[in-house]
């Protein structure tokens, strides 16, 4: 079975490139001495996850825990969720994890942290805890060096903790600044940070400058995508998740209709026009969708695409597309070498 | 079990503001003679299409062939599919369907149409064909009177196919006098569209100054959102599918970070600012999220939630949301009623 035997749309991925994807990366992280923990999120499956960590990855990283469900149960065994886990059911859960799995979470408040000593109080494990700062991301994340010190202070207090080190997103250029500040702090008081683990595809080759920083998370780099292009780090060779699209619809000369719209592509912006990018046609844009339709301007295209033909679409979010697609069709120079489910799609909680 | 009691993010629907607003469409419809064919790409199960048909729906609308053939599976047996329908797999899906249900679907070339031609003559089947015309929608369909007819007297010259009528979508004001055009024009030679199908809930409670419209699709209408409010057809009291989500970390004074993020939300759009109304905190916006974390500035709200308070938000986009979901909890007054699982969602194709 070839590519050009599946039915349309469809979310193709090329096996060759994700090798060539997961070793570039590894390589960079190998020679500077960074320990590289790639981020699952944008492909959700255990068998790449696998791939991996066979290539030199020291774990995985997962936003939720049934993500890191699905992994530990592929038997993914070391594990940092990076995400302030909260309430009594996903305490338990995490509990449940910790008895399978080298668990690791964050924290960036006493709330969350007070979570986690009491589920180790109760249900045992050993937990390593990372304190999350915002270091300009602006998203979670304790804003100060003295907050930092005063939340691995609680967690190194609580019998079933471990202070595991500092976690931010993403690596910013302040960032160094702000953690080595921190871990002078920490050190004044006893504690060492063990993992510093900075994140993002878009900087991920800055990792080295951006000392203490020690580990790295990167989640897109396995697939790109149109926004890791833009970013500079990626060509449209390296992109290997493609989907596959049909015209069905030429209403106009200057107007294609293919059959796939947001609930394909998602409205996952990227800075760049349109929904997509056509190596085939790169004068194309599609510039807007309905559902299930992808409206594409073909104007400025030489030759026009005619209805019925297959048209290859680089997304612009590889992880927001993954996650609308139940399975991924893998290939090899476009020979279908496996269809994987895309195993922890949908698993939000 | 309540509400309370589910873990978080969760989509909830609540059943009598469903039921509410099934009726309140259908009796409009029905004050004014107009078939109601409600499009099934809001909620994607099953049981609230058999609550549609038994509210006097004629039948229910799909945007693709997987969906209709996961109503069809559950016994709702006449479907329109609004889409060009193109390539052998799908061509003989369609052939199956319609030894199962009552089967409609719609062309806007004479590519599909002799596609749907040669599926007849070649599988059987008895297939009612619409023509598709664009009516200032810019998405599919034929742009004039002349290739409606055209299409028409094709589809009326194949042994296997019935020439159905006429669909757009959406119903703009400009619809009606393009389409009484192309019925003259129809009637001149000898062709009757029994069926003139509009669409679109924005645009619902106007159908009946849409003559010669004499059916109307709507699917936001059953669950209501943020955008159908903000098209004044919907209060937020008639938004039935909520997400219920954990606050996660309080970074600063002014932003509140949730467990849930495009991922769980959508980055669909509604021209309203922010991804998301929260009912309980009018002033708090959703003004960015990542993939599982929404972020959200509390500055303008009185009291600011704490971690670990859960929050409703009604979405953007209801279609857009069930489209990430594997299940909604469907309750009444808090109780949870059923789980229903979103059975064609993910079907693309």
């Amino acid at each position: 079975m070839t590519l050009d035997d599946l039915d349309t749309p469809v979310l193709t991925v090329d096996l060759d490139g994700v090798d060539r994807n997961i070793r570039v990366v590894q390589s960079y992280m190998d020679t500077h001495g960074i320990a590289f923990r790639p981020h699952i999120k944008t492909h959700k499956i255990p068998a790449f996850a696998h791939r991996q960590v066979a290539a030199g990855a020291v774990g995985v990283t997962c936003q939720k825990l049934g993500e890191a469900e699905v992994m530990a149960a592929a038997h993914v065994l070391d594990i940092l969720v990076t995400f302030n886990i909260v309430g009594r059911q996903k305490l338990e859960r995490l509990m449940r994890l910790c008895r399978m799995a080298r668990m690791a979470v964050v924290a960036d408040s006493e709330y969350t942290v007070r979570g986690y000593a009491e589920a180790t109080r109760s249900e045992g494990g050993d937990l390593r805890v990372l304190v999350e700062m915002d270091t300009g991301g602006r998203r979670a994340g304790v804003q100060s060096p003295e907050e930092a010190v005063r939340l691995a202070r609680q967690i190194d207090a609580a019998p079933g903790l471990r202070f595991g080190g500092l976690m931010t997103y993403p690596t910013t250029a302040e960032a160094p600044a702000i953690l080595a500040e921190t871990v002078r702090q920490l050190e004044a008081v006893g504690l060492r940070a063990e993992v510093i683990s900075g994140g993002g595809t878009a900087c991920q080759f800055h990792a080295h400058e951006r000392a203490p920083v020690n580990e790295h998370r990167s989640g897109t780099y396995i697939y790109n995508d149109r926004s890791t292009v833009a970013a500079g780090v990626a060509t449209w060779n390296d992109c290997a998740a493609r989907v596959i699209a049909t015209v069905v619809s030429r209403p106009t000369p200057d107007r294609m209709i293919l059959d796939g719209g947001s609930k394909t592509f998602t409205n996952d912006p990227t800075g760049e026009d349109g929904f997509g990018y056509f190596p085939d046609y790169p004068e194309a844009v599609m510039y807007s969708m309905s559902e299930e339709h992808g409206h594409v301007d073909i104007s400025r295209c030489r030759r026009k695409p005619e209805i019925g033909e297959r048209v290859v679409v680089i997304p612009n979010h590889a992880c927001g597309i993954t996650n609308l697609h139940d399975e991924v069709m893998v290939h090899r120079k476009g020979r279908v070498e496996a269809i994987w489910k895309v195993q922890a799609r949908g698993l939000i909680r």
